[in-house]
């Protein structure tokens, strides 16, 4: 095999071929192996849950986390938040000619591992190449396939006046990871990116609090956009309590010297639930006993309104929240 | 809305929403008016197929059609080979900054039309933006969902010694069509590209000819790289009749100039359909009457062997086919 990625990786013949069996093959579940073009299996119950997303994140490796993890982790969480236990996961490589083999086989170990712990196949997959300066090294799309349990309903029209929004910990810190990385500025405690796949976390919690009405995870556009949607979606308006906000001592400093807001900044391991007040105890409860969670906390409440998210800020202001806008955040995932 | 893709429209923020509300969701199937990050539905009988594909084909607009067709089309073919009914399909796009809003709006038209006329419902995406030069205008991801009709099984373990091998019309057209635009010459008579979806054509062959054993899309490295894979994974071998092969005068003068063989050029709207012997006029006939069909023909019969596929020339010689490998057709999808 060479040591780089040709043009000819790409074309379906020998070596698309040879990539497959020696990269692809060798790390994936596969069934009479290889990677089928399509693949054919007996369904699980319930209603089924279809997500898809692309990953274009700069750079391909980062602290506490590669292309691969967040690949699979983001895809995993997509279902997860859903109500879904994820089960069938695809992926598309698009690959930038020249590319270094043994870095894409890094990336597949990444993919494979992080499936592996989240309980996922990869069961089908394509490669493209593209020349030189027509990609970026490597894009990965990854689609998946999950099953509602039933019964299970979680919808954001279930949301009432009263509830509380819970996050699982940390904010901000995949964002964080990335632009610091991008900055070159060496931190003395640099930010990791808290990329993780959560369907495991999720699962307990809705085993023990069938109750929770509603999650999303706050990937592009942080907790800030995220919540904003909510709101339009449901009309209602959220108030969340700076004071309240997990934020780690590393973000805040590397946030003050880059001028970026925590809030708006994405996660890629972190999920707001909401919930009855009467169960943010037991929710923070299971929560917190998961290393998924370690740091879970009630960060806001849903009032009556219009679709308006506040910020109750720690000397008693009130600020308006609304989706990202003007300096863009490229390439965060 | 600007007029040209900016990065700001992949961060996850107010641009994105607007690109999302003003060019996909317009055209795409949408429920609750947005696509959903991840969309849950119930499930049709029978086992579930998932297929992935990711399109790099350049130039985005060919003849016969553009690369939001192609992406439809070859992800509703990859299931329905497997004999699935396709149902679902996702997207992914990559775009490059800078790219024309309306030329993405002219690749999400064709994708709703194809789409439409296939039957099957676009129902959630993704966006990405990538820096001008890190990228190739647009990138797509399509992945699909369909259900295998109970009782219905496809698979090469059931071809044997004596079956034909069909397809339903010329071949080498997509790949011609392609390298004919990329070369810059000026056909009299250009070849379009055969790019259509399937699954249709496919459904009603299989509703007349329920022994159809297997079939495979004879896309990137041609209908001389499909039938190799097939040899090998059936151990089998597999000649191929040059005299049957259906090519067009006008592929056969581009294919001359361009020192391209019609047996490795890419097919984006054919299918190889192994039968058994005395299927073979009712299948005929059957495809011959749709309009996907028109020129079919047998042009392989499988006999004892181990893997290897012949060619039988028109002067009675016998070529050895291997995989495609040497020069390679980049990007023909």
């Amino acid at each position: 095999m060479t040591e780089k990625i040709l043009l000819a990786h790409g074309d379906g013949g020998k070596l698309t071929h040879d990539l497959i069996d020696n990269v692809f093959v060798k790390h994936f579940y596969v069934d009479n192996n290889a990677l089928p073009d399509a693949f054919v299996a007996d369904k699980e119950p319930g209603k089924i849950a279809f997500t898809t997303d692309t990953f274009v994140v700069n750079p391909l490796f980062f602290k506490g986390g590669d292309i691969g993890k967040i690949a699979i982790a983001g895809t995993v969480n997509d279902l997860a938040v859903v109500g879904a236990v994820p089960k069938y996961i695809s992926c598309g490589f698009i690959i930038e000619e020249g590319f270094l083999i043994a870095d894409l086989e890094k990336i597949v170990e990444s993919m494979a591992k992080t499936a592996k712990e989240a309980g996922v196949a990869i069961v089908t997959g394509d490669t493209k190449v593209v020349e030189k300066n027509k990609g970026d090294g490597v894009f990965i799309n990854t689609s998946g396939i999950g099953f509602v349990p039933e019964n299970r309903t979680l919808s954001y029209k279930e949301i009432a006046p009263g509830d509380a929004v819970l996050i699982n910990g940390n904010i901000g810190e995949h964002g964080m990871a990335i632009m610091s990385e991008r900055s070159g500025l060496n931190f003395s405690s640099p930010v990791k990116s808290d990329c993780q796949a959560l369907n495991n976390f999720i699962e307990k919690l809705m085993e023990h609090v069938p109750e929770v009405k509603f999650m999303r995870d706050p990937t592009r556009g942080g907790v800030a956009t995220t919540l904003k949607e909510i709101a339009t979606d449901t009309g209602l308006n959220i108030t969340i309590e700076e004071e309240s906000l997990p934020v780690s001592d590393e973000l805040m400093g590397a946030v003050d010297l880059l001028g970026l807001d925590p809030l708006y900044l994405a996660n890629e391991g972190k999920v707001l639930i909401f919930v009855p007040q009467d169960k943010v105890e037991t929710a923070l409860e299971i929560m917190s006993s998961l290393p998924e969670g370690i740091g879970s906390k009630q960060i806001a409440t849903v009032g009556e309104g219009n679709g308006q998210v506040f910020l109750q800020t720690a000397f008693g202001g009130k600020k308006i929240i609304d989706l990202l806008a003007g300096a863009p955040l490229p390439r965060i995932c």
